[in-house]
């Protein structure tokens, strides 16, 4: 176990009302995790601290050369009153494949599990029990170096922050809106895309907020090479069921792996479906809307679980899938999911990490 | 005139010595202008305080989703003790591009250029005055909003600071070597590559830093959807003379517009030389390296001005270019453009702007 210093606030803030409605990444608990890095020392003082704000010189490298990397995972109170973690693990592995692509120095999975275990305990008043509600985890590594220059960073802090949250998305498992992104490119092949690092949300920026102007909530991107190869939406992964094949975009490099991604694959494969992972085009996608053959569109992220798509536009060409509506598989996907992390179903998947 | 509200520090540091090698972007003079945003309210309170560190939430957005800009320029101390900038207004250009790309508000020319000579008044004493040396100035925005949740920020901070610099290159007016990079792609067409922000100097770490391990001080990005078109260095445009031609990549909208490409055609097209800005792939590099046809490899930037090419190496090919030498344009390039930004050149093209 993690040798974590502790220092407990003497302020403590007073928690939501049971009824407030929680509004995503908006409200932070009592205390946060940090540690430092310095090239030759390795990672050292790990200790949880009162909430605070971070002091780094103007010069500090994360200001300018957007060296800076997260992860995003959830903490859930089940009924009998444990605390689980869904598939931590997971989310150390990405950090490892992320921190190699952005010349970061790696973190141990014990730490990085540890770490959030200790921060989650500290804080467990605040994990909200409301239907679709959840404690929010986000760690953060950020480069701090006071130096002008492109190189990486020889310090560092990682970070974690912990937000109890409503449901991601407003409108809840209700259908989205989905727009066909043909101008902007969010990654390609070669570049940061399968890393979850700023740039690829900052990439996203101008897309999201064009999509949001024309009534739309998330954009799905193209590949960056041909420009039609369906990649992933802003902050999720898509899948489509066609003619009863669960089809998803492979990892081509330039996608970020879900986490939820690989649930469902697993899931799916677990109850016999045929699952797809390959290239699909969008004109695949528009064929298969007009033929009828497209029964279902989802997103999966950690934020929303799976977000059931129920129309999609691209270019000119609006088109609903199926009635509109939440597609069985999708809603049978959430149930079990949500059911795992809640603890109503039991977890033969092991997927599950009791905070004790 | 900007009405900036200045509050002068009480501990002054003491100057670098005339003999201090000014490594880049390690040193910071006494003050720096900070100014900040709310949507709704636009930019106020625009101050020069006192240099000092920055303190945020650590749910600021800029540590999350990698939306900062950045700018980079040089103030000159001429010999008869005047101080000028060298085209500001140009970098006050890119900085609306770069904003709009990347959902950030705009800032008028006039606050942008103050707010730089109002600093460099205040910390003139700071520019060094020995050869090769001068004083950057980095001006920069980040997202400072709490709150997790990809979308552009409501709240930003503009920030300047200045650094006395030294040459940026150790190697100074000496031929650089040069690695073109086949695996690893800095930015595509659609995405963030024309705009100064973090996310392309992220996206580069890991191929400058295979480039280094191998004994090359820099990266030449090809383009990220055919990978066969040359398009900038690291921190540079790149410039060729094939068969008395100067060539350098047309910007397509990954490739960031350089104040110093634009001085250098503008500066080779005064001089009567041919100048194309156009596609320019490896194969005709390598092929015009091979027949003679290649005359002068050089990179532009701020930190450099002009940087000598010696050597390229792309895959397993080395290539020597001439000599290994100093071309002959990429020297009248350096000393016209240096001469004029020291004031030992008549600036009859009116690029520099003085301090007063
Ligand atoms: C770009 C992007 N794609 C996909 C996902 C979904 O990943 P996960 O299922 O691990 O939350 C996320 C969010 O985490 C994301 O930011
Ligand atoms: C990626 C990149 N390309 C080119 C340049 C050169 O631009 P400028 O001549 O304006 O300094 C820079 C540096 O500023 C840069 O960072």
């Amino acid at each position: 176990m993690l040798d974590i210093r502790i220092e407990k606030t003497q302020n403590p803030k007073t928690l939501p009302e049971k009824d407030n409605p929680l509004v995503f990444g908006t409200i932070f608990t009592d205390h946060m995790f940090i540690m430092n890095y310095e090239l030759g020392k390795g990672w050292f003082d790990p200790r949880i601290v009162p909430y605070q704000p971070i002091v780094l010189q103007p010069s500090a490298m994360v200001f300018h050369y957007g060296q800076e990397m997260f992860e995003g995972l959830k903490a859930y109170k089940t009924e009998d009153g444990r605390t689980l973690l869904f598939r931590p693990n997971k989310n150390w592995e990405r950090v490892i494949n992320t921190n190699r692509r952005i010349c970061m120095p790696e973190i141990e999975e014990d730490v990085f599990v540890d770490a959030i275990k200790a921060l989650v305990k500290i804080d467990e008043a605040w994990i909200p029990t409301k239907p679709g509600t959840s404690l929010y985890i986000r760690p953060f590594i950020i480069a701090t170096d006071p130096f002008l220059g492109v190189r990486p960073s020889n310090t560092y802090q990682f970070i974690v922050i912990l937000c109890p949250v409503g449901a991601y998305y407003p409108e809840g498992l209700n259908p989205v809106k989905i727009w066909i992104e043909d101008e902007y490119v969010r990654a390609v092949k070669g570049g940061l895309g399968e890393a979850k690092t700023g740039a690829n949300y900052c990439a996203s920026l101008k897309a999201q907020v064009k999509a949001h102007d024309e009534g739309y909530s998330q954009v799905l991107w193209l590949d960056g090479v041909e420009r039609k190869y369906i990649e992933e939406v802003g902050a999720m992964n898509i899948f489509f069921k066609i003619n009863g094949t669960i089809v998803t975009p492979v990892l081509n490099g330039s996608i970020l792996p879900g986490i939820t991604r690989k649930s469902v694959i697993e899931l799916c494969e677990l109850w016999g479906l045929p699952v797809e992972e390959r290239k699909i085009s969008v004109d695949e996608l528009l064929d298969a809307a007009k033929s009828g053959a497209l029964e279902e569109v989802f997103g999966t992220g950690t934020a929303a679980v799976i977000s059931p798509v129920g129309h999609l536009r691209f270019e000119d060409t609006v088109f609903q899938v199926k009635d509109g509506g939440i597609g069985q598989i999708s809603q049978k996907l959430y149930d079990t999911i949500t059911g795992i992390q809640l603890g109503k179903l039991e977890d033969t998947l092991n997927w599950t990490v009791e905070v004790k």
